[in-house]
């Protein structure tokens, strides 16, 4: 982090002239109005403070690294595999390198892995970088790029997501109309992030369009660690299966583990519960049965995220928010006939419908 | 990388000296004896090329920057997340960082992610970095350690490895010995790492005590890329399936492949075609058929290299090779009748036995 005249802030200066550090921040980069007694009192603030933005400025616009730094919080997912893989081929095409490391919100305050002095910009996933240290770098124009989630206070960050919303309700819609389902689990990523509050949102609606009750004892929230889901599900699952059709799972990783939960417990999917997901990792059409889930974009979010962020390094314009569009995958596991996927390949064997199918 | 006055390397020192560069290094490390003709040829070329190995291991002893690297090939692979998460884990433990890139050997020849100038050691995956280079940092004592590859001309790098070969020889005698099968195809993951060709020689000693033919043709040889792989598969499929009634796949991204191909084709797995894998990635246990396959370590292999380049920042001791053990885990895709995992969830469904399996 670039530290001005010793340790002040932008927070340091908006305590001075008592306003927030998003307002700093919106006046320092002009991105937004701000009212001229305001303005004063900022500017005021920042001479009794020996504050100067600018040294921190040129101080970035002079040493470049060819660098991008991507902050995730977790590795431990396939999930990550093709947003990195977008990320760096479009960097690399650039003659820009990819730099990556996990940070955790809140424990790795003041001591993040990038920053101005090592990187050119970054890009951010999720909640993984305080709401503060983002509005530092807004403030002394440090190029960054928000993937999941939206900026605090409204500051002109790029954003990157994928449509959450509207796909979960459609998804949830199907289960509706198609297949009759009723009573309908919903269960949260652990980790919370906005699109995850954005499914249960599409999720919500899909209920309230054809009257269902929304029930709070079908919705698992993720106060488990991922590393337990296996356990909070099933213990989740066994307290609700008796009043349960269907199971709308808040990513494929977690579809993964109902229907291993559900086949270690006798229950038929699709027949006796419908379970879809969210992502379609590369492993959803192998699953039993094939997984239902939403087609996202997930190697174009990262191609996307660092063009952005070369235009934001270059001084060019960006999209203040983009939203790549995502599809429907209906498979076996809603109650979906699943398509037929078979052609030849050999006419040494007699082509047989496979178990399970 | 650490230049020594210009740009003269041990490379120009084994050159005029008339010694392999990994000499230059194992004198310069004393971790192998020397000819002492050999040793005056050495000094005497250093001398002439004004090339000083203690500037750069005080340059190397001074700078810390509690920060270690690792290089690998590609991150589009689920197999990536647990051997990251493993090293991340123990690195944060003892406030290091782990910064991660990716680097394509031959095309990223002198211009890497990570050296003495940025990081206070690497884990090197596979063949991302060139001998040479390695030897280079041998040469300077830059602390490195390798994973699923043994070092360029045994220098004393530790290794981090798993049980490849026997691992593979008793899958396929599984397969031979357990279900009665003749005519096993192997297929090569497409990058060709040392650990590859382990698997490979397993495959081959199994067949041999077993009195079956080695034949080429069923040997399916990774000149495809990652991205194709779904294509040379099926056509490598296409030609050998009437003359074959089991598939070792390189590791379970291969068998996930494989699987799809079979399942479009029609064909019966295990009936018709066993289907055998290598890792035991998350999705492995809920394929269509569940996946027999090696349960490899990954994540235990991260925390050991970690642990190793730990030791040798702090010159402590270290393992030379450190090979981990692995476990075959037997499942229904290899003919086995698959264990029995239900367990009771919740009183109120009738289990039944899913179709599949």
């Amino acid at each position: 982090m670039v530290k001005h005249s010793q340790a002040t802030t932008i927070r340091d200066v908006a305590r001075q002239a008592r306003v927030s550090a998003a307002t700093v921040s919106r006046y320092l980069n002009r991105s937004a109005p701000v009212a001229a007694e305001t303005g004063q009192r900022i500017q005021q603030a920042m001479r009794e403070l020996g504050y100067s933005p600018r040294l921190a400025a040129r101080a970035l616009a002079t040493h470049k690294t060819y660098t991008v730094g991507v902050i995730s919080n977790a590795l431990n997912y396939a999930f990550f595999g093709p947003l990195l893989r977008g990320m760096d081929e479009v960097l690399r095409e650039q003659e820009y390198r990819l730099l990556m490391a996990t940070c955790i919100a809140g424990q790795d305050r003041g001591n993040l892995p990038f920053g101005p002095h090592n990187t050119d910009g970054v890009v951010v996933f999720a909640n993984t970088v305080d709401d503060e240290q983002l509005i530092e770098w807004h403030a002394v124009g440090f190029p960054c790029v928000l993937l999941y989630r939206l900026p605090p206070g409204d500051l002109s960050f790029p954003c990157v997501n994928v449509e959450n919303h509207a796909a979960v309700r459609q998804l949830t819609e199907h289960l509706i109309e198609a297949h009759g389902r009723r009573r309908i689990a919903f269960i949260h990523a652990p980790d919370y992030h906005q699109d995850d509050l954005q499914r249960e949102a599409g999720y919500r609606e899909a209920l309230r369009r054809y009257g269902l009750p929304y029930d709070a004892a079908l919705v698992l929230r993720g106060d488990y660690r991922r590393e337990q889901a296996s356990r909070a599900i099933e213990a989740f699952l066994a307290r609700v299966l008796s009043d349960c059709d269907a199971v709308v799972a808040g990513d494929d990783d977690l579809a993964l583990t109902v229907l291993g939960a559900l086949y270690r417990a006798g229950v038929n999917v699709p027949e006796q519960v419908a379970v879809v997901g969210f992502d379609d990792q590369h492993f959803a059409a192998s699953l039993v049965p094939p997984l239902t889930t939403v087609r996202a974009p997930t190697e174009a979010v990262g191609r996307v995220a660092a063009r952005q962020v070369l235009h934001l390094i270059r001084g060019e314009a960006v999209e203040r928010e983009t939203l790549l569009p995502t599809d429907l995958v209906l498979r076996r596991s809603c109650g979906c006939a699943g398509q037929s996927l078979r052609k030849g390949l050999s006419e040494s064997y007699h082509p047989q419908m496979l178990v399970g199918r």
